[in-house]
């Protein structure tokens, strides 16, 4: 089966040449290393609770882009911050993203047997297993970060792990999922979804770039940037699984799709029309890029990461 | 109807006179101040999402004695910390305490419909609305305790924050309700039964205890001395609590009871039989008391509980 081009990034947002090769390298190398640092930091299956690590592995090591420790990475990346640190902080992440994943998947909630091609957590073993297992992921996340391993000073490892909280928490990650699930019942407006949207996603990724400075100590205004810049990727995620949720299919998304679609939700594409989501995903890779102006080509990969999102096919 | 005598402390057991009418007391005040503690740092009911916020609050509300508060406190107290900091960690252990009743009262774990003489969330508002609540309130936790508000030194909240997230995490409390859902098929011996508990309920007691000596920076051995009286204190916890199961009727209980029975799981009461459990109760109390004999009459509150507990009704 063909390659389904979505959307591609048009000239005029860039002027380098883009084939995303080097880009796409360096996410694979990225992923492998934090894929390393998971295997380190997540329990080794054993004693009478084996199920609940197999669970948690199971799901952490599931494929997937890692595309938030990579954000995690390359913002740190930005201030010469040491590797292993910033791969501790993409772990957490990585293992939080994750418990998200199988507790949004479970019967009572978005009720999907398929993720990422193959069966999901509650379904390859059971829903109290999965439960858990989201719960023990949760956990560890605050664990992983909490370590002095994580960073020397426990003034940074404390403001990451309040800022990843507020991110994860009731005024982020869970607050938007619950309105995403209201919304079944209340359809929202545009400025409502996308308010929506920067709870249920764009918090996380937020909290991935703003890692970066934490980690280096940054200046105020470097916070700032790297939060303008993931406000804007987040959105441009967003809308860009909106619209494989609306024309992909099975195969390429690895998911079920057409699913907002078939439970009345409105989405930013059912909003903005497939092309006027296209526009609108231009606009936000561009604003996005130019947020980091200030770091010139040092945040090229960042730059092209947001482009690339545009050629996204799963 | 009369209120049933499960387990009285005998005269032998301490050689104070014991009414507990000034322990009550102090519980009674404890409570009142986390509640107070509790309603400052829980988000209030508002926005598109207030149907989180009603839940989270409707879990954490629902009376309960705040005996994780009391411990934190109690401890603190040997050490002169201020109550607010010792209040702050309070409410983040009850926040966490809620969210574990709230997931295992799912109907995928124990398929609860009453606590504390009410209907569970997932009764009262929906499941998946319950499954966000629990995680909400995990993740508040961790927010509560990374708030210079808890303690100034950032060190102090690291250290909480680390071993908060152990005793909660997989190889603790989450651990521990993997084990205890296993063992409807494998039926557990006596001390793969106390190992379960230790991780299951055990941790967090522990937590709670050794916090008083991290908000303190207190010595090694107060650390030590305090894990002791709470290992003690949890498994004294749980053959009461499993005393009730077997012989409370749902009415002084406020939850269902009887239920690990049905379940044919394997309790600390099935294997050691009543009287045994009433022994094995007596010597955890005197010893949980006797491990905190280097701070003298300041620890009697502490002593006081263990003996509270054997004669406890709910």
């Amino acid at each position: 089966m063909s390659r389904p081009v979505i959307l591609s990034p048009p000239d005029s947002v860039t002027d380098r040449p883009q084939t995303f090769f080097e880009l796409r390298m360096k996410m694979h190398m990225a992923a492998r290393d934090v894929e390393g640092m998971l295997e380190r930091v997540l329990p080794q299956p054993r004693g009478l609770h084996k199920r609940l690590h197999e669970a948690m592995r199971y799901a952490v090591f599931a494929g997937g882009k890692r595309l938030r420790p990579f954000l995690v990475l390359s913002c740190a990346n930005l201030f010469g911050v040491e590797r292993p640190r910033a791969l501790r902080v993409g772990a957490a992440i990585e293992a939080l993203h994750t418990y998200s994943l199988i507790h949004d998947d479970l019967p009572c909630m978005d009720d999907d047997d398929l993720r990422r091609g193959r069966p999901t957590t509650h379904v390859a073993f059971d829903e109290a297993t999965a439960v858990l297992a989201g719960d023990a992921l949760l956990t560890i996340a605050f664990e992983i970060l909490s370590d002095p391993a994580t960073h020397p000073f426990a003034d940074v490892r404390c403001r990451l792990l309040a800022e990843l909280a507020k991110a994860a928490g009731n005024a982020g990650m869970v607050g938007g999922q619950m309105i995403d699930m209201e919304a079944v019942e209340h359809p929202l407006g545009y400025d409502e979804t996308v308010a929506l949207q920067r709870m249920k996603t764009g918090a996380l990724f937020e909290f991935c770039c703003e890692a970066g400075a934490i980690l280096a100590e940054a200046a105020p205004q470097d916070h700032d940037r790297l939060r303008n810049y993931a406000r804007d990727f987040g959105l441009l995620f967003q809308i860009t699984d909106d619209v494989l949720d609306a024309v992909g299919t099975v195969e390429t998304a690895g998911k079920a799709v057409a699913k907002d679609q078939e439970q009345g939700k409105a989405t930013l594409v059912s909003i903005l029309g497939l092309d006027g989501a296209r526009q609108e995903a231009e606009r936000l890779a561009r604003r996005a890029g130019s947020a980091l102006d200030p770091y010139g080509a040092e945040a090229d990969d960042l730059r092209d990461l947001a482009l690339f999102l545009l050629d996204r096919d799963s």
